[in-house]
Order: C-alpha cells, then sequence, then structure tokens
C-alpha cells in the first residue's frame, strides 16, 4: 500500500471496500463528480479581491528578421567556441520552440519584410511591399491600433529605422513600404485614429527630418511641441534609466538610420537591443501599473536581415546573441512580474540563403564548418568596407593597409592570397568591397548563402508565458506548423481584439502615394524602388 | 448558478456553506487529496483482464534522410502548384511537427548519417563513419535488439541498401560504414545475439551475394536454407499481399542497390515506399497479434539524402511526396489499431545546402523561385545522364538527342544555351553530366544548393500517438529543441528499454576491419572509403 493511502486510515474495512473493486470504482466516479461540481462552481463564484487585477494582461511580440533555422546552429557553435561551452549547449531562445512558420505573401512564394509584418499586425497575407494595407490596397486594422484602442499601451523597439517594414507594418499604413515619410506621418499620430503608439525606441531619425522628408517639415520638433520626450542620442537615452525615469509618449531615435551591427557597436554611443527592451518594458510596466490593461510592444531583432542580405556570417552571429540576450532581459522580466504576459517570437522570413555548410573543393566535402573563423573577425564587412573605401594614400599604403589592418588585425585572416588583396585595392564600389570581405569569411569558415535576398524555408515560433493555463492555450494554437497569419490571429484571440472594427475606422487614412497607383507602380519595382 | 452545481441539491444551506469561500475551498482541498489518493491505489491494484494487453505498444520510428527544414516548402509549393491545391496546403507530416533536432555528432559539426542514426540507435553521441558502436569503437546495444531481446517484433524498411549507414547502425556494429560485408553478416544473426531482425525490406542485395562480397558467400541462399523467406522482384514482393502473405523472418531485397528515385520508378518493377512501409506493418501486426508486446520498426525515406548530394530539386520534391504518402499510410493504419502506437519522424541531417532561393542575376535579386520548373522534369538527373552517358551515334545525333529527348521532352528546358548543350555532349564523366542537367533544372527553378555533402542545420521532428496519455508523454520529452540522442533515449523509455544490458552483450562483436584499426586509418578517409 501507498504512503499517501496510509493517509486514510489502515483499518481492514476500508481496505476491504478498496479491494472490492467494482465498489472502488463506484466510489471514484462519485467522487469525481463531485469534485467537478464544486470546480466548477467555483468558476461561477463573483471574483474576489484582486481577481480582475489577474486578468490584465502583456503582449510581447518579437520579430528576428531574417532569421531562418540554419542561424541557431550558426550561434551556437559560434557561442560554445568564443564561450568556451559545452556541445549541448543552447541558446535562450531554443528553450522556447513551439514550432514553425510558413512566410510565402499574398503575391510570391518569398515574402519580404513588409507583406511578412503586415501577416503579424492584420492576420492577413498581402503583397510584398504592403504596410498594414490588405491585397487590394485598403488599410487595415492593426493589432497595435485595436490594442490602443482597447486601452493597451503601446510600444515599437526596433535596431533599425523605425519608418522601416516591420515596425510601420504595425503603426501605419501605406501601398508602397519606401513611403517612409508617409509612415513617420501615422506614427506620430497624423491619421484618422490619431496617436496610437505610446513608445519608439530604434533607428531611423532620417524620415523624421527635414534634412531627408520632401515636406520639409521637422517631426521631431513638432513632436516635441505636441509633448512627446525625443530622445536622440546615448545621452539621453541613459536619462531614461531603464526605463525607471520616462515620460510617454517617447520617442527615442537613436540613430539616423540603422543602429550599427553589435559587432561594430560602441557602447558609448548607442545602447544594446537589451538595454533598448528593457528600458521599453520598465517604462509600459509603470505606465499600466495602475490601469486595467497592460501593453502591447513590439521588440524586432532588424539586423539580422542585414547581415543575411550581406552574406555576412560574423555580423550576423553577433545580431542573433544580442537578440537572444534582449530576449531573455524581457524574459526575466516576465517571469517577476504580477501580470500576465505571454512572449511571441518569430521570424518574418529567412535571408541570404545561409547554410552552414559550403562545399569549398572540386572534390567531395569535409563535413565541417569552422565557427572560429567568425570568431576571429571584430567587424561586420559593413564596418570594414568604409575603412578601405575611405582610406587616403597611395596604392603602396592601401595595400598594407588591408593586408595588416583588415586582413591580419580585424579579421584574423593571415592566408590571404595576392588576388584577394589587389581586388580589394582596386575595388571602387563599396557594395563589392563589402562583399568581397564577407565572401573571404564565409569562404574560410565554409558557410553558404545562395542569394542577396530572401528565401522561403519556414521560421521557428517561440512562446513563454508565466501563467501555466495561458501556455497551455499558446500551445494549442501555435504548437506545430502555421500560416504567419495565424501568429497574428493569436495575437488578435490572446488580447481579445476586433481588427475588423479598427479596419472600418482606418479606411479613410492616406495610404497611396501621391500620383496614381497605376502611374506609380509603372515607375516603381515590387517593393516601391524607383526604376531607372 | 451552473446546470451541474444544481445536481448536488439547490438547498438554501448547502448554497451557503459553497458561498463562503473558505469552507468552500477547504472542502475542495480535501476531495481532491481523496480522489488523488484512490486514482494511486487503483494504479497499485493487480491488473483486471485485459489489462495486459493495453500495455502492449508498437513503435515505428521514420527517418528522413537528408531532409532539412527547406525541403518541406519545396516540396509543398511543388504540390500545391502540380494538384492545384491552395497556398496555405500542407504535406501530412506538416501536422505533426513537434520539434526541431540538433544534429552534430561526437567529432564535427556535421553530421554523417552513420554517427546520426548511431545517435537514435545506441542514444548516444559518436564519430562520423560509426555504425552501432561507441566513440571509443565499443558497440553499443541498439534500440532494435534490446526491443528484440524484450519480445518485440523488428522490421527495417529502406530505400537504399539495407547495409547502408541508418538500417545498419540499428542492427549491426562497425567501425567504418564501408564495413557492408560484415554489416550484412550481423543483419541476419551471425553475431553474439544472434539473429534480431524479423523483417527486412529495401535495396542492397548486392552485400548479400558472392557477387560483391570479398568472402564470397551467398547470404540469399544461406538465409533461405535458414529459413528466411526471401524476396528479391516486384513479383515476389507481390506474393507478400501487403502483408497478409507472409513468413517471417523475412529479407525483401528488393534491388541490387538503391530503390530509383520514386520520379524515375518503375512500378511494375518496383513497389513504391508505401507498399513497403504498409507491408512491413502488416505482417509485423499479424506476427505480434496475439504476442504481449507488440513491434519496432524503422521506415527510411533513405533517398532524400541522395537527391541532397546530387542537387537534383526535381528528384528530391518526388522523394519527400513518397516518404510523405508513406507516413499517411502508417498512420492510417496506427489510427485504426488496437495497439497503443507511437510514430516519431526525423531526419539525421540536413544534405546539400538546400534552399529555396537563388540569385541568378548580379543585380538585386527577385523574391521568387519557381516549382514550375521541377513540375516540367520528368526523371532526376541520375537517370538522364546515364542516357547521355550511353548514347550511340554521332556526334550530331547526339547534339540532338540532347536537345529534343533530354532537354525538351524531359525536362521541359527549351531556353537552353548551345554552351549548355555542348558541355553535356562533349562531357565524358557520368557525375559531371549528372552536375550539369542538375545545375539547369536548379538554376531555373532558382533553387539554391551550397555543397554536395551535408549541414548542421537543425531538423524536425514529427510524432504522433494513438492513445491520448501517450502523445503527452511524447511532447513531455520531445516537444521544441533537443540534441539527436534524446529521440533514442526517449524511445528506449517508451519501450522501457535496457540498452546498457545489451551494450555487455555485444561487447564481443566482431566490429572492427580485419587490418589494425591504424593501419585501417592510414589508408582510408572519415568515412572509411580507400584513399588512392
Amino acid at each position: 500500500m501507498s504512503e499517501s493511502t496510509a493517509l486514510l486510515g489502515n483499518t481492514s474495512r476500508i481496505n476491504g471496500i478498496f479491494r472490492n473493486r467494482k465498489l472502488h470504482k463506484i466510489l471514484l466516479a462519485i467522487l469525481t463528480v463531485v469534485l467537478i461540481t464544486l470546480y466548477s462552481y467555483e468558476e461561477s463564484l463573483p471574483p474576489s479581491s484582486g481577481h480582475h487585477k489577474s486578468q490584465k494582461k502583456n503582449l510581447i511580440f518579437f520579430v528576428t528578421d531574417g532569421m531562418g533555422p540554419a542561424s541557431l546552429s550558426l550561434t551556437r557553435s559560434f557561442r560554445q567556441l568564443t564561450q568556451d561551452l559545452p556541445i549541448d549547449d543552447i541558446l535562450e531562445l531554443d528553450h522556447h520552440l513551439i514550432g514553425s512558420s510558413r512566410t510565402r505573401s499574398s503575391d510570391s512564394l518569398i515574402t519580404d519584410s513588409a507583406a511578412g509584418a503586415t501577416a503579424f499586425s492584420c492576420a492577413l497575407k498581402s503583397y510584398n511591399g504592403a504596410i498594414g494595407v490588405s491585397p487590394l490596397r485598403n488599410p487595415c486594422g492593426t493589432i497595435l491600433e485595436a490594442a490602443k484602442f482597447k486601452g493597451y499601451m503601446t510600444g515599437l523597439v526596433v535596431t533599425t529605422r523605425i519608418t522601416d517594414a516591420t515596425p510601420a507594418a504595425f503603426s501605419s499604413h501605406a501601398d508602397y513600404r519606401i513611403q517612409e515619410d508617409l509612415i513617420a506621418l501615422h506614427q506620430i499620430g497624423e491619421y484618422p485614429l490619431g496617436r496610437m503608439v505610446d513608445l519608439i525606441i530604434g533607428g531611423g531619425r532620417s524620415h523624421y527630418t527635414s534634412r531627408v522628408r520632401k515636406d520639409g517639415r521637422d517631426l521631431l520638433h513638432e513632436s516635441t511641441q505636441n509633448g512627446w520626450q525625443v530622445v536622440q542620442n546615448r545621452k539621453e537615452f541613459d536619462t531614461l534609466q531603464l526605463g525607471t525615469n520616462v515620460s510617454l509618449p517617447l520617442l527615442a531615435l537613436i540613430a539616423e538610420n540603422d543602429v550599427p551591427f553589435d559587432i561594430d557597436r560602441d557602447p558609448k554611443v548607442y545602447p544594446s537591443l537589451e538595454e533598448q527592451a528593457l528600458t521599453a518594458i520598465k517604462a509600459l510596466s509603470e505606465a499600466t501599473k495602475d490601469s486595467d490593461e497592460g501593453f502591447f510592444l513590439l521588440i524586432e531583432g532588424s539586423r539580422i536581415d542585414h547581415a543575411g542580405h550581406q552574406n555576412d556570417p560574423a555580423a550576423q552571429v553577433r545580431e542573433v546573441l544580442a537578440f537572444d540576450k534582449a530576449f531573455k532581459a524581457v524574459l526575466d522580466f516576465a517571469e517577476q512580474s504580477e501580470v500576465e504576459t505571454v512572449l511571441i517570437s518569430t521570424s518574418d522570413h529567412e535571408t541570404g540563403g545561409l547554410v552552414t555548410a559550403r562545399q569549398v573543393t572540386e572534390s567531395y566535402p569535409d563535413y565541417i564548418w569552422l565557427p572560429e573563423v567568425l570568431a576571429n573577425s571584430s567587424h561586420s564587412g559593413e564596418y570594414l568596407k568604409s575603412l578601405i573605401y575611405n582610406f587616403k594614400g597611395t596604392k603602396t599604403e592601401k595595400t598594407k593597409f588591408v593586408k595588416h589592418d583588415i586582413m591580419e588585425n580585424h579579421l584574423g585572416i593571415t592566408d590571404y592570397s595576392e588576388d584577394e588583396i589587389n581586388s580589394l585595392v582596386s575595388e571602387n564600389d563599396q557594395n563589392k568591397i563589402q562583399d568581397l570581405i564577407n565572401i573571404m569569411v564565409s569562404f574560410r569558415a565554409q558557410v553558404g548563402w545562395t542569394t542577396h535576398g530572401h528565401s522561403a524555408v519556414d521560421v521557428n515560433i517561440y512562446a513563454y508565458s508565466n501563467r501555466r493555463d495561458r501556455w497551455h492555450d499558446v500551445l494549442d494554437h501555435l504548437q506545430g506548423n502555421h500560416e504567419n497569419i495565424e501568429i497574428g490571429q493569436y495575437m488578435a484571440k490572446y488580447l481579445d481584439l476586433d481588427l475588423t472594427a479598427i479596419t472600418e475606422l482606418v479606411k479613410d487614412t492616406n495610404h497611396s502615394p501621391g500620383a496614381t497607383i497605376a502611374e506609380f507602380e509603372k515607375s516603381h519595382d515590387t517593393y516601391g524602388h524607383k526604376l531607372n
């Protein structure tokens, strides 16, 4: 007899009843019914004090832009090597894998980031280039807008321009992603819904300034006048004290365009994604601490995608690690939070066709790739190409500079060929210099790429909740293989949002380019870039 | 008050108790303890009649050799196009995704199939080339052997040679995967454990025949004499009547080496993987229908890997579809089975560095790949290269043949260049002819590859059980991201196997090459291939 049975009282009479299997089963059945009844009765009882507070919800949605499945094995092995970790050491993200997402857009097997983000924000498939608009180019209500309407606070945290596709698709409506001047206007509230975003931390001052805007407006100045706290550099960012000293709405644009890659980032000049994220969740938590509703926050590891486009594996592993660190920091926060919180993290698509294997011989390849080559790189191709491009001196001096400073010091490459050096020294196209550097690194690391664009592979879905019931609810909806729009659908369901109602409210938003669409399309490519 | 509460009796006195939240909680707690106690007591009761039968288990383990994440989007889009299915149509496998597996071996970031299969069969990481042996080259007890020892029936179903790495690692012990003569001996029971395999269906007659074996033995003849039912062709396979007319042990070797790619397979000559799988589960189910234990069966989509090595996307999508069909057929069988059954499907690694995107221009690529190119291919590069290589005729006749028969008729390619044709016509190396064909198809489909070898990307884990409790048990152990050995560990746990005990029994197995290992290694590469 087990210990727990003994608690019931060890008399032979009771044992006799228990030994009678039929009687035992009947007893079990009756007690089960009684218990279920009592539990369901409890659910119908009026809430005790504090019960209402437990309905409050936070949703933090992470996007690893351009991170496909191969980025994970790449980054894990790099981290194991550089931090001397065991071969089964994994990233924080890896602990939270629940499924994968199919990413195609309405008009292509391979999505761009605009259609990818609109699948999340509006929970619908749209065309490549679409920012918060349907395939018929009608503005669609977004998760962020609907959450704000319901009383949630809202935020956007990115490392690229805040007017770029992913944050734009949550906070604006534009037929083409390049309409970044228009996107900035929506973001500060100049559209039918008024201001929907409470917190912005990212790069991309450019389309907020008269230097770049076609209409010559200075949105930073206007925002200050309209009550935004505007932050433009590290010093001002530090006054936010990681979110404990923030006045919302906050417009923190800490770089003119992109925040530098983490491998190149000077922490004295630019905060990390982790610092950005911590500032956001602290500020939003404080701002909602007495509210019935929590907050919706988007956090994007934006430049994993850029490392993919540039085929730069040394930059990519640091971008993934920086994101993983930010994810962990938010997770720790959520674990401590008394507010029900859900974290969902996924990618819009893969970028670069990254493969953790590259055949570098005519003969059959060894089964190997070499993370130590990435560990030896101290800067991205993007950073080093500028050094080479801007070098002032004779050809001999430049050759020496490329060999010693770039190759040996910055990349740890000593087996360079004269051909490689000559190409780098004589090349005058910045992009080609960057490509040459990234090929040298990738080739030696035996890391493969098949494109400078995107690919169609499924991307991973990660999730967490600090409430057991909610965790099971997340698994019920997102465990396994899903269309990307199902992630948007679940976010709307979780926050109990009515996106259709918001779509009705944004229908008169100015979303199309100034010229007629037909004329615009004749002179622009799929993504809205002006054709020559 | 809910309906169920009413069942308790709607008197004001009881309601009074229930309205007292504290009293209600205490009552709930007491009843919960009582119920848990009664349930745990029931578990300790002796089984009632028929109870034992419900403990019977089947385990079917699927390996998609060389199938990485990109194979899925590739195959789905191909199927949607060719079968006119909606853009969110998915494979049967996709419905059962539960996680992903990290694949590195003990001695490399990129595994081969031998170490990959040993991770599953012995639940330990070993070196590339290892067949059921530890990193120190000691034979390790396998899932198949331990299951057989416990009274399970066992089977192996593959489309490559049965002496190849994956099936070998479950049914034999060899320091190097190329010791296929030795592997065949173990498979028919010539090692300390005696015969462990009850059913074999696959290719690879070669190492069972005196034509190929160094020792000149005819294992097919010997097996017949030792009571095996030996099957060598489609006609004999058909007498098995999809498993209803099988005498175990069965040795069905339906091809000299590989069964042809599904895209090339003549169904009059070779059964499909689905037919092989159905035959196996029917025969094993019948053979175990009166036993206390069920069966362990390995089913491998072996040649997804070969299409990857050859960089042949047209062959690969058909291999994945053939596997998916076999998986579905087994799943249907399991759904109907009265025996508790678990299906687990995963890959040992990815092959080829497949990417569903390939930049084919200097300028920035369109976001697109073209499944219609694969749909137009009626044969693999492997098949077509033989036609070209074996063509008899003048150069003019050969050029005409390559243009019209190979390009236009078999591949649906009409935009070939004269350079492409000339290369094909003048090339005398069969492998190079094959590469030229596969590059032409991949380039036009805008499908990328980075190697003819393997890559390090995580691979998917799929699972199913026909019992709800078991399904949750599978999820508890394999949901999310795992080392490949954890899959082996779960299989052993599920069947309640003691692999260590079997390791003790196989320790005296002849597993090393005839020469001393040091001499052997000096003259062979990592995989045991003889060096020139």
